[in-house]
Protein backbone atom coordinates (compact mmCIF):
# COMPACT_ATOMS: atom_id res chain seq x y z
CA UNK A 1 0.00 0.00 0.00
CA UNK A 2 1.55 3.40 -1.13
CA UNK A 3 1.39 6.69 1.37
CA UNK A 4 -1.71 7.64 -1.02
CA UNK A 5 -3.18 4.22 0.04
CA UNK A 6 -2.97 4.41 3.99
CA UNK A 7 -4.12 8.41 3.81
CA UNK A 8 -7.28 7.13 1.50
CA UNK A 9 -8.01 4.29 3.79
CA UNK A 10 -8.13 6.38 7.49
CA UNK A 11 -10.47 8.53 8.28
CA UNK A 12 -11.88 10.86 11.42
CA UNK A 13 -13.17 7.84 13.37
CA UNK A 14 -16.41 8.33 15.23
CA UNK A 15 -16.56 5.23 16.55
CA UNK A 16 -14.00 3.06 18.14
CA UNK A 17 -14.55 -0.79 19.23
CA UNK A 18 -12.02 -0.67 22.22
CA UNK A 19 -8.94 -2.94 21.23
CA UNK A 20 -5.69 -2.20 21.97
CA UNK A 21 -3.31 -0.73 20.22
CA UNK A 22 0.18 -3.27 20.72
CA UNK A 23 2.49 -1.44 22.41
CA UNK A 24 4.94 -1.73 19.46
CA UNK A 25 2.86 0.36 16.68
CA UNK A 26 1.92 2.92 19.88
CA UNK A 27 5.79 3.06 20.00
CA UNK A 28 6.19 3.41 16.31
CA UNK A 29 3.78 6.05 16.20
CA UNK A 30 5.30 8.35 18.72
CA UNK A 31 8.77 7.82 17.43
CA UNK A 32 7.36 9.73 14.64
CA UNK A 33 5.85 12.93 16.16
CA UNK A 34 9.47 12.79 18.18
CA UNK A 35 11.67 13.04 15.11
CA UNK A 36 8.72 15.48 13.62
CA UNK A 37 10.69 18.74 12.44
CA UNK A 38 9.63 22.32 14.41
CA UNK A 39 10.61 25.45 13.79
CA UNK A 40 14.61 25.40 15.10
CA UNK A 41 14.17 22.10 15.96
CA UNK A 42 12.81 23.65 19.77
CA UNK A 43 9.53 21.16 19.86
CA UNK A 44 7.90 23.67 22.14
CA UNK A 45 4.62 21.29 23.67
CA UNK A 46 4.37 17.97 25.51
CA UNK A 47 2.15 14.83 24.33
CA UNK A 48 0.31 13.46 26.96
CA UNK A 49 -0.44 10.05 26.38
CA UNK A 50 -3.46 8.89 28.71
CA UNK A 51 -4.80 5.46 28.64
CA UNK A 52 -5.69 5.13 31.94
CA UNK A 53 -9.62 4.75 31.89
CA UNK A 54 -10.73 6.92 34.92
CA UNK A 55 -8.62 9.90 33.37
CA UNK A 56 -10.31 9.18 30.41
CA UNK A 57 -13.70 9.04 32.07
CA UNK A 58 -12.56 12.35 33.45
CA UNK A 59 -11.73 14.20 30.13
CA UNK A 60 -15.03 12.82 28.58
CA UNK A 61 -17.24 14.36 31.46
CA UNK A 62 -15.32 17.50 31.73
CA UNK A 63 -13.97 18.60 28.68
CA UNK A 64 -15.23 15.96 25.65
CA UNK A 65 -17.93 14.49 25.04
CA UNK A 66 -16.94 12.26 22.03
CA UNK A 67 -17.13 8.40 22.15
CA UNK A 68 -13.72 7.71 21.26
CA UNK A 69 -12.73 8.94 24.13
CA UNK A 70 -13.74 6.05 26.16
CA UNK A 71 -13.74 3.74 23.31
CA UNK A 72 -10.29 4.46 21.91
CA UNK A 73 -6.96 2.91 22.76
CA UNK A 74 -4.69 5.53 23.41
CA UNK A 75 -5.82 9.50 23.63
CA UNK A 76 -2.74 11.70 22.59
CA UNK A 77 -3.27 15.51 23.85
CA UNK A 78 -1.17 18.08 21.90
CA UNK A 79 -0.44 20.58 24.61
CA UNK A 80 1.92 23.59 23.33
CA UNK A 81 4.06 25.49 25.69
CA UNK A 82 2.40 28.71 26.77
CA UNK A 83 5.37 30.96 26.81
CA UNK A 84 8.55 30.51 25.60
CA UNK A 85 11.34 30.77 28.07
CA UNK A 86 15.12 32.01 27.68
CA UNK A 87 16.03 29.41 29.71
CA UNK A 88 14.22 26.42 27.73
CA UNK A 89 15.97 28.11 24.41
CA UNK A 90 19.59 27.83 27.13
CA UNK A 91 18.40 23.91 27.43
CA UNK A 92 18.21 22.76 23.96
CA UNK A 93 21.27 24.70 23.02
CA UNK A 94 22.92 22.88 25.74
CA UNK A 95 21.59 19.86 24.47
CA UNK A 96 22.89 20.62 20.99
CA UNK A 97 26.17 21.18 21.96
CA UNK A 98 26.71 18.31 24.21
CA UNK A 99 25.00 15.72 21.52
CA UNK A 100 27.02 17.33 18.16
CA UNK A 101 30.08 17.48 20.17
CA UNK A 102 30.73 21.35 19.99
CA UNK A 103 31.03 24.31 22.10
CA UNK A 104 27.95 26.09 23.15
CA UNK A 105 29.41 29.52 22.50
CA UNK A 106 29.88 27.77 18.38
CA UNK A 107 25.92 28.18 18.96
CA UNK A 108 25.55 32.03 19.36
CA UNK A 109 23.97 33.07 16.29
CA UNK A 110 21.86 30.55 16.31
CA UNK A 111 20.97 31.47 20.10
CA UNK A 112 20.33 34.98 18.59
CA UNK A 113 17.79 33.74 16.49
CA UNK A 114 15.20 33.04 19.63
CA UNK A 115 15.65 36.93 20.73
CA UNK A 116 12.04 37.27 19.07
CA UNK A 117 10.60 34.53 20.38
CA UNK A 118 11.54 35.13 23.72
CA UNK A 119 10.90 38.83 23.99
CA UNK A 120 7.37 38.33 22.37
CA UNK A 121 4.08 38.04 24.40
CA UNK A 122 2.80 34.91 25.82
CA UNK A 123 -0.10 35.34 23.12
CA UNK A 124 2.15 35.54 20.23
CA UNK A 125 4.33 32.53 21.64
CA UNK A 126 1.38 30.19 21.58
CA UNK A 127 0.31 31.49 18.19
CA UNK A 128 3.73 29.98 17.36
CA UNK A 129 4.16 27.12 19.80
CA UNK A 130 0.70 25.89 18.51
CA UNK A 131 1.21 25.88 15.06
CA UNK A 132 4.41 23.31 15.70
CA UNK A 133 2.48 20.82 17.87
CA UNK A 134 -0.08 21.06 14.81
CA UNK A 135 3.20 20.09 12.33
CA UNK A 136 3.43 17.27 14.75
CA UNK A 137 0.00 15.69 14.85
CA UNK A 138 0.18 15.86 11.16
CA UNK A 139 3.11 13.50 11.24
CA UNK A 140 1.27 11.30 14.09
CA UNK A 141 -1.57 11.09 11.75
CA UNK A 142 0.37 10.08 9.11
CA UNK A 143 2.59 7.69 10.90
CA UNK A 144 -1.45 5.92 12.28
CA UNK A 145 -1.84 5.36 9.25
CA UNK A 146 0.97 3.73 8.00
CA UNK A 147 0.93 1.39 11.23
CA UNK A 148 -2.89 0.52 9.78
CA UNK A 149 -4.22 2.34 13.62
CA UNK A 150 -7.28 4.13 13.41
CA UNK A 151 -6.77 8.02 14.43
CA UNK A 152 -9.47 10.66 15.13
CA UNK A 153 -8.07 14.22 15.06
CA UNK A 154 -10.35 16.39 17.72
CA UNK A 155 -10.31 19.81 17.85
CA UNK A 156 -14.42 19.79 19.24
CA UNK A 157 -13.33 19.80 23.45
CA UNK A 158 -13.02 22.38 26.04
CA UNK A 159 -9.58 23.34 25.82
CA UNK A 160 -9.25 25.36 29.79
CA UNK A 161 -11.18 21.94 31.17
CA UNK A 162 -8.75 19.54 29.44
CA UNK A 163 -6.03 21.94 30.75
CA UNK A 164 -7.58 21.93 34.18
CA UNK A 165 -7.90 18.22 33.98
CA UNK A 166 -4.40 17.29 33.18
CA UNK A 167 -2.93 20.07 35.47
CA UNK A 168 -1.36 21.60 32.17
CA UNK A 169 -1.49 25.46 33.39
CA UNK A 170 1.17 24.48 36.15
CA UNK A 171 3.29 23.49 33.40
CA UNK A 172 3.30 26.11 31.05
CA UNK A 173 1.19 24.18 28.73
CA UNK A 174 -1.83 24.88 26.66
CA UNK A 175 -4.00 21.82 25.34
CA UNK A 176 -3.93 22.90 21.26
CA UNK A 177 -5.43 19.70 19.67
CA UNK A 178 -6.04 15.56 20.60
CA UNK A 179 -5.22 12.52 18.39
CA UNK A 180 -7.60 9.33 19.62
CA UNK A 181 -5.87 6.00 18.70
CA UNK A 182 -7.96 2.47 18.13
CA UNK A 183 -9.81 0.87 15.96
CA UNK A 184 -12.91 1.75 14.21
CA UNK A 185 -16.58 0.02 14.98
CA UNK A 186 -17.35 -0.55 11.87
CA UNK A 187 -20.68 -1.78 12.90
CA UNK A 188 -21.63 1.30 14.58
CA UNK A 189 -19.78 4.26 12.89
CA UNK A 190 -21.64 5.74 10.16
CA UNK A 191 -18.71 7.42 8.77
CA UNK A 192 -16.79 4.34 7.74
CA UNK A 193 -18.24 4.45 4.29
CA UNK A 194 -18.57 8.19 3.82
CA UNK A 195 -16.94 9.29 0.63
CA UNK A 196 -13.94 11.58 1.54
CA UNK A 197 -14.58 15.18 0.64
CA UNK A 198 -11.56 16.80 -0.64
CA UNK A 199 -10.71 20.13 -2.67
CA UNK A 200 -9.52 19.23 -5.96
CA UNK A 201 -6.19 19.37 -7.09
CA UNK A 202 -6.67 23.12 -8.98
CA UNK A 203 -8.49 24.23 -6.09
CA UNK A 204 -5.88 23.33 -3.20
CA UNK A 205 -3.03 24.19 -5.13
CA UNK A 206 -1.73 27.30 -7.25
CA UNK A 207 0.98 26.32 -9.65
CA UNK A 208 2.92 29.45 -10.91
CA UNK B 1 12.72 1.64 5.05
CA UNK B 2 10.50 2.00 7.65
CA UNK B 3 8.72 5.39 8.41
CA UNK B 4 11.05 5.12 11.08
CA UNK B 5 14.15 5.44 9.12
CA UNK B 6 12.35 7.77 6.62
CA UNK B 7 12.32 10.49 9.56
CA UNK B 8 15.75 9.90 10.38
CA UNK B 9 16.99 10.16 6.94
CA UNK B 10 15.34 13.98 6.00
CA UNK B 11 16.48 17.00 7.60
CA UNK B 12 16.18 20.77 7.22
CA UNK B 13 18.19 20.90 3.56
CA UNK B 14 20.25 23.93 3.59
CA UNK B 15 21.32 24.15 0.36
CA UNK B 16 20.39 21.69 -2.36
CA UNK B 17 21.61 21.27 -5.77
CA UNK B 18 19.16 21.97 -7.98
CA UNK B 19 18.05 18.64 -9.33
CA UNK B 20 14.36 18.43 -10.26
CA UNK B 21 11.98 16.66 -8.42
CA UNK B 22 10.17 14.00 -10.97
CA UNK B 23 6.75 14.71 -11.80
CA UNK B 24 5.40 11.16 -9.93
CA UNK B 25 7.55 12.02 -6.92
CA UNK B 26 5.82 16.01 -6.47
CA UNK B 27 2.42 14.33 -7.52
CA UNK B 28 2.27 12.05 -4.77
CA UNK B 29 3.48 14.68 -2.21
CA UNK B 30 1.11 16.74 -3.31
CA UNK B 31 -1.82 14.64 -2.82
CA UNK B 32 -0.80 13.58 0.53
CA UNK B 33 -1.11 17.62 1.31
CA UNK B 34 -4.72 17.37 -0.02
CA UNK B 35 -5.53 14.09 1.86
CA UNK B 36 -4.58 15.85 4.72
CA UNK B 37 -7.25 16.18 7.26
CA UNK B 38 -8.29 19.42 8.62
CA UNK B 39 -10.69 21.10 10.85
CA UNK B 40 -14.38 19.44 9.97
CA UNK B 41 -12.53 19.03 6.34
CA UNK B 42 -13.07 22.61 5.33
CA UNK B 43 -9.41 22.82 4.43
CA UNK B 44 -9.07 26.26 4.61
CA UNK B 45 -5.76 27.32 2.91
CA UNK B 46 -4.02 27.09 -0.22
CA UNK B 47 -0.91 26.16 -1.24
CA UNK B 48 1.37 27.77 -3.98
CA UNK B 49 3.36 25.54 -5.67
CA UNK B 50 6.32 27.36 -7.39
CA UNK B 51 8.57 26.46 -10.08
CA UNK B 52 9.26 29.88 -12.18
CA UNK B 53 12.92 30.28 -11.73
CA UNK B 54 11.80 34.87 -11.99
CA UNK B 55 9.00 34.49 -9.50
CA UNK B 56 11.55 31.91 -7.34
CA UNK B 57 14.56 35.24 -7.64
CA UNK B 58 11.55 37.53 -6.76
CA UNK B 59 10.68 35.69 -3.75
CA UNK B 60 14.79 35.25 -2.71
CA UNK B 61 15.47 38.79 -2.97
CA UNK B 62 12.11 40.79 -1.39
CA UNK B 63 11.03 37.55 1.25
CA UNK B 64 13.05 35.21 1.97
CA UNK B 65 17.13 35.32 1.11
CA UNK B 66 17.60 31.40 1.77
CA UNK B 67 19.74 29.73 -0.74
CA UNK B 68 17.20 26.65 -1.19
CA UNK B 69 14.77 29.03 -2.70
CA UNK B 70 17.01 29.09 -5.85
CA UNK B 71 18.53 25.83 -5.34
CA UNK B 72 15.55 23.91 -4.79
CA UNK B 73 12.91 22.36 -7.25
CA UNK B 74 9.35 23.60 -5.95
CA UNK B 75 8.66 26.09 -3.51
CA UNK B 76 5.31 25.24 -1.33
CA UNK B 77 3.78 28.27 0.27
CA UNK B 78 1.42 27.30 2.46
CA UNK B 79 -1.44 30.04 2.80
CA UNK B 80 -4.14 30.27 5.42
CA UNK B 81 -7.39 31.96 4.99
CA UNK B 82 -7.55 35.62 6.86
CA UNK B 83 -10.93 35.21 7.47
CA UNK B 84 -13.67 32.13 7.02
CA UNK B 85 -16.47 33.22 5.20
CA UNK B 86 -20.56 32.04 5.46
CA UNK B 87 -20.35 31.50 1.33
CA UNK B 88 -17.06 29.46 2.00
CA UNK B 89 -18.41 27.16 4.67
CA UNK B 90 -22.23 26.70 2.08
CA UNK B 91 -19.73 26.18 -0.64
CA UNK B 92 -18.15 23.41 1.13
CA UNK B 93 -21.49 21.96 2.56
CA UNK B 94 -22.83 21.65 -1.35
CA UNK B 95 -20.08 20.08 -2.18
CA UNK B 96 -20.09 17.11 0.95
CA UNK B 97 -23.87 16.83 -0.39
CA UNK B 98 -22.94 16.65 -4.07
CA UNK B 99 -20.11 14.28 -3.50
CA UNK B 100 -22.08 12.01 -1.00
CA UNK B 101 -25.41 12.12 -2.72
CA UNK B 102 -26.91 13.38 0.09
CA UNK B 103 -29.89 16.74 0.26
CA UNK B 104 -27.96 19.41 1.37
CA UNK B 105 -30.60 20.19 4.66
CA UNK B 106 -29.32 16.84 5.50
CA UNK B 107 -25.94 18.55 6.85
CA UNK B 108 -27.89 21.08 8.96
CA UNK B 109 -26.57 20.10 12.32
CA UNK B 110 -22.57 20.09 10.83
CA UNK B 111 -23.45 23.34 9.23
CA UNK B 112 -24.54 24.98 12.42
CA UNK B 113 -21.28 23.72 14.12
CA UNK B 114 -19.04 26.28 12.06
CA UNK B 115 -21.05 29.40 13.14
CA UNK B 116 -19.03 30.26 16.04
CA UNK B 117 -16.00 30.08 13.45
CA UNK B 118 -17.72 31.93 10.35
CA UNK B 119 -18.44 35.04 13.27
CA UNK B 120 -15.24 34.42 14.77
CA UNK B 121 -12.97 37.93 14.27
CA UNK B 122 -10.06 37.17 11.50
CA UNK B 123 -8.01 37.43 13.90
CA UNK B 124 -8.96 34.07 15.28
CA UNK B 125 -9.58 32.90 12.17
CA UNK B 126 -6.47 32.99 10.69
CA UNK B 127 -4.97 31.69 14.35
CA UNK B 128 -7.17 28.46 13.65
CA UNK B 129 -6.79 28.27 9.70
CA UNK B 130 -3.16 28.36 9.95
CA UNK B 131 -3.31 25.41 12.56
CA UNK B 132 -5.00 23.76 10.25
CA UNK B 133 -2.41 24.65 6.93
CA UNK B 134 0.52 23.30 9.71
CA UNK B 135 -0.87 19.86 9.74
CA UNK B 136 -1.22 19.49 6.24
CA UNK B 137 2.45 20.73 6.44
CA UNK B 138 3.18 18.05 8.58
CA UNK B 139 2.09 15.49 6.51
CA UNK B 140 3.83 17.11 3.37
CA UNK B 141 6.85 16.66 5.20
CA UNK B 142 6.28 12.94 5.85
CA UNK B 143 5.57 12.31 2.09
CA UNK B 144 8.29 13.89 0.54
CA UNK B 145 10.73 11.68 3.22
CA UNK B 146 8.81 8.77 2.02
CA UNK B 147 9.50 9.60 -1.65
CA UNK B 148 13.56 10.26 -0.72
CA UNK B 149 12.55 13.87 -1.71
CA UNK B 150 14.87 16.62 0.47
CA UNK B 151 12.36 18.85 2.31
CA UNK B 152 13.46 22.48 3.97
CA UNK B 153 9.97 23.55 6.61
CA UNK B 154 11.46 27.18 6.23
CA UNK B 155 9.66 29.79 8.53
CA UNK B 156 12.38 32.37 8.38
CA UNK B 157 10.55 35.08 5.69
CA UNK B 158 8.73 38.12 5.70
CA UNK B 159 4.68 36.92 5.68
CA UNK B 160 3.98 40.57 4.74
CA UNK B 161 6.70 40.35 1.79
CA UNK B 162 5.81 37.34 0.63
CA UNK B 163 2.23 37.84 0.39
CA UNK B 164 2.54 40.82 -1.75
CA UNK B 165 4.92 39.10 -4.10
CA UNK B 166 2.63 36.22 -4.50
CA UNK B 167 -0.82 38.52 -4.26
CA UNK B 168 -2.18 36.50 -1.61
CA UNK B 169 -4.02 38.97 0.07
CA UNK B 170 -6.14 40.08 -2.79
CA UNK B 171 -7.27 36.16 -2.47
CA UNK B 172 -8.19 36.37 1.26
CA UNK B 173 -4.73 34.20 2.44
CA UNK B 174 -1.41 34.85 4.73
CA UNK B 175 1.59 32.85 4.15
CA UNK B 176 2.32 30.81 7.49
CA UNK B 177 5.21 28.24 6.03
CA UNK B 178 7.08 27.14 3.16
CA UNK B 179 8.35 24.12 2.06
CA UNK B 180 11.45 23.69 -0.17
CA UNK B 181 11.75 20.44 -2.20
CA UNK B 182 14.95 19.24 -3.78
CA UNK B 183 17.83 17.41 -3.54
CA UNK B 184 20.33 18.13 -0.71
CA UNK B 185 23.83 19.06 -1.92
CA UNK B 186 26.16 16.78 -0.16
CA UNK B 187 29.52 19.12 -0.36
CA UNK B 188 27.98 22.46 0.40
CA UNK B 189 25.49 21.86 3.21
CA UNK B 190 27.20 21.68 6.45
CA UNK B 191 24.00 20.14 8.30
CA UNK B 192 24.49 17.10 5.66
CA UNK B 193 25.76 14.99 8.90
CA UNK B 194 25.06 16.88 12.02
CA UNK B 195 23.28 14.50 14.49
CA UNK B 196 19.63 14.91 15.23
CA UNK B 197 18.60 16.30 18.03
CA UNK B 198 15.24 15.82 19.50
CA UNK B 199 13.69 15.58 23.07
CA UNK B 200 13.67 11.71 24.21
CA UNK B 201 10.72 10.07 25.07
CA UNK B 202 10.46 10.83 28.17
CA UNK B 203 11.32 14.26 28.20
CA UNK B 204 8.32 14.84 25.24
CA UNK B 205 5.65 12.94 26.24
CA UNK B 206 3.84 11.92 29.44
CA UNK B 207 2.31 8.96 29.79
CA UNK B 208 -0.71 8.44 32.05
Amino acid sequence: MTLTDKLNWRYATKRMNGTKVPKEKLESILEAIRLAPTSFGLQPFKVIVVENSELREKIFNEACHQPQIKEGSHILVFAANKKVSAEQVDDYMNRIASERGIPVEALKDFRAAFDGIVTGSAEQNFVWTARQAYLAFGVGIVAAAMEGVDATPMEGFDPAALDRVLGLTEQNLGSTTILTLGYRDEANDQLVKAKKVRKSIGTLFDFR
